[in-house]
């Protein structure tokens, strides 16, 4: 049996506390609020992150840090931008054998480091894995069959990951390449928001699969000069993730973006979807990188007039409908010809 | 000013015609039949299959097969089963300087031949052209931006199509992967099939998601040992069709699949849809072929034996969720890096 300890008791915390409590491991879900924690305990069930959902009973909801002494896996389940700050209150608390499972996505701000780089400086004495794929909370918490994909720098951390969280409804795939794990993970929220602008516009399907299938196209390329697989991009935490993300009713990224295309400020759009839109900021860095490594972005570069610089999105449409005529793949293949990167990924085990 | 002859008056090929008729080309849409061709020109609209889309003047429907004489882009928007019997009839009319443009997507049932191939065994004196990516006809009709991608053997034939048939809301790209493409729309309704199963046995958008991820994933590996490029899997005829496909409510092969999901015999589903499921023949296809080729399809394996077996759909899925472990991308690395086709294909403009 091993014990199993989630850090943060939010939708995605529990979902995860809950198919590991029910693979038969000893699991505790760690909260902060002492009152939301011993009320999850009272009822059996998160009622606020993930309501009709029952905790099973090995299932323990507690605030008590020193419960990741003895833990054998822990899983973050934390806001990007609350990683390092979450890694450095618990290092002490950590041994070294623990392997910390990642499932937050994005990049750090200011540093455009990625997750596992955050995590590998901040505990550097533990393997860092991370997990990511097309999963919502509530259907996972349903049972419903989902699949996920681990990425580490440490091949027998991500099995151990594997062995450990696959159920008949939880199917865990490994893949070497982490950085395009992470990368994907982050920027499907651009293309989130992107589809909510089309969707704003009025346009239909056919524009939403351009936008999310060239969307993809362009995060490639930025990934691949990044150092990651292009196969990567095209799997479940590349696709996969985005198809979930663009179709979902509840991503804050695609209703954010609905706004915009609707034509409201974006002042007015963070008031009402209320909360932190990852694709806003990530928008922002994936503009950098893209100069910062020479990578053709249309699809960003509109994006970032959109929110950024007030352009029009039915111009910024325009815009991206009447470029040059293009092939298809060359820019990609090119890329990845130059640096290899296809071909020698596997052997790395990045 | 260029002659472009659409043949198949249904619904994409009224949109198209649509389409290049706005964009200022002279366009005949030859139908078979008079009445309803008489009808058309009389109230300049589609009545039967794309109602509410006005013909702009530049459209001319008619029957006269001449028409094809004097034609410089002949699009052919037939069923995939009247693909080869229609080069026959038209071949007599056709002058050699004509490029022939298929939007048909499917492989020939007994040969397993693609359609480009059965058009130049037909038709060996003209260029031939195929056109795929997500393009629902009624949009395409109502002028929201789409994007589409033609391929050919001939790569200038390729891009003099597409400097034809671009326009401000219609996006055409090149990609020299003839092969790719066509696979890539043939069997992407394997998948919508399996997506409809999904949703008929009430499962969420994870398990939705995980099907077109992966399904796409053994698209490509058979595309690949047949000689694709995996790249073209990932862009607008692979992933971006699929998307379309998987999500729309009119495509057949995902209503097919919800029917056969609920656990309706294959008899009443064909009753019920009414008319030809592509996908169904065509897993049909890709199952003797993942079998000739040696190629491991788990998910074209389990539609198989739901369509023709008699399988249970909740059985099919647990056998693919408890599959041995795997790692996400080794496979088609693997068939890739073996044939080498991703480093040569864009060198041999196949």
């Amino acid at each position: 049996m091993t014990k199993i300890t989630v850090y943060g008791a939010g939708s995605w915390g529990t979902a995860l506390a809950v198919a590991m409590g029910k693979a038969g491991h000893e699991v505790v879900l760690l909260g902060r609020n002492p009152q939301e924690m011993s009320l999850m305990d009272e009822r059996r069930e998160n009622l606020h992150y993930l309501p009709g959902v029952t905790l099973p009973e090995t299932v323990q909801p507690s605030v008590d840090i020193t419960e990741l002494e003895d833990t054998d896996m822990l899983i973050l389940s934390v806001p990007s931008h609350s990683v390092r700050e979450t890694a450095q209150r618990i290092r002490s608390f950590l041994k070294k054998e623990t392997i910390v499972v990642n499932t937050a996505k994005g990049l750090e701000e200011r540093s455009h480091k990625r997750l596992s780089e955050v995590l590998t400086e901040e505990l550097p004495n533990n393997s860092i894995v991370v997990l990511s794929g097309p999963s919502h909370a509530e259907e996972v918490g349903k049972d419903m069959p989902t699949t996920v994909v681990v990425a580490s720098h440490d091949t027998k951390a991500a099995e151990a990951v594997q062995d450990v969280m696959m159920t008949p409804n939880f199917r865990v795939y490994t893949n070497p390449d982490t950085i395009g794990v992470e990368l994907g993970g982050a920027f499907k929220n651009i293309i989130a928001l992107c589809a909510g602008f089309a969707e704003g516009l009025g346009f239909g399907d056919n524009t939403k699969a351009a936008l999310m299938t060239r969307g993809i196209a362009e995060i490639t390329r930025l990934g691949v000069a990044m150092g990651g697989n292009p196969l990567t991009f095209a799997g479940l935490s590349g696709v996969g993730d985005l198809i979930v993300t663009c179709t979902s009713q509840h991503s804050r990224n695609r209703r954010a973006g609905v706004a915009l295309g609707q034509g409201k400020p974006l002042d007015q759009v963070l008031q009402e979807v209320g909360m932190v839109v990852e694709g806003i900021r990530t928008t922002k860095v994936a503009f950098e990188l893209s100069r910062q490594y020479g990578i053709s972005m249309p699809i960003v570069e509109q994006a970032y007039q959109v929110i950024f610089e007030g352009t029009d999105p039915k111009v910024a449409v325009s815009a991206l409908m009447m470029r040059g005529k293009k092939h298809e793949i060359e820019e990609v293949a090119q890329i990845a010809m130059e640096n290899s990167a296809y071909n020698t990924r596997l052997q790395r085990n990045d």
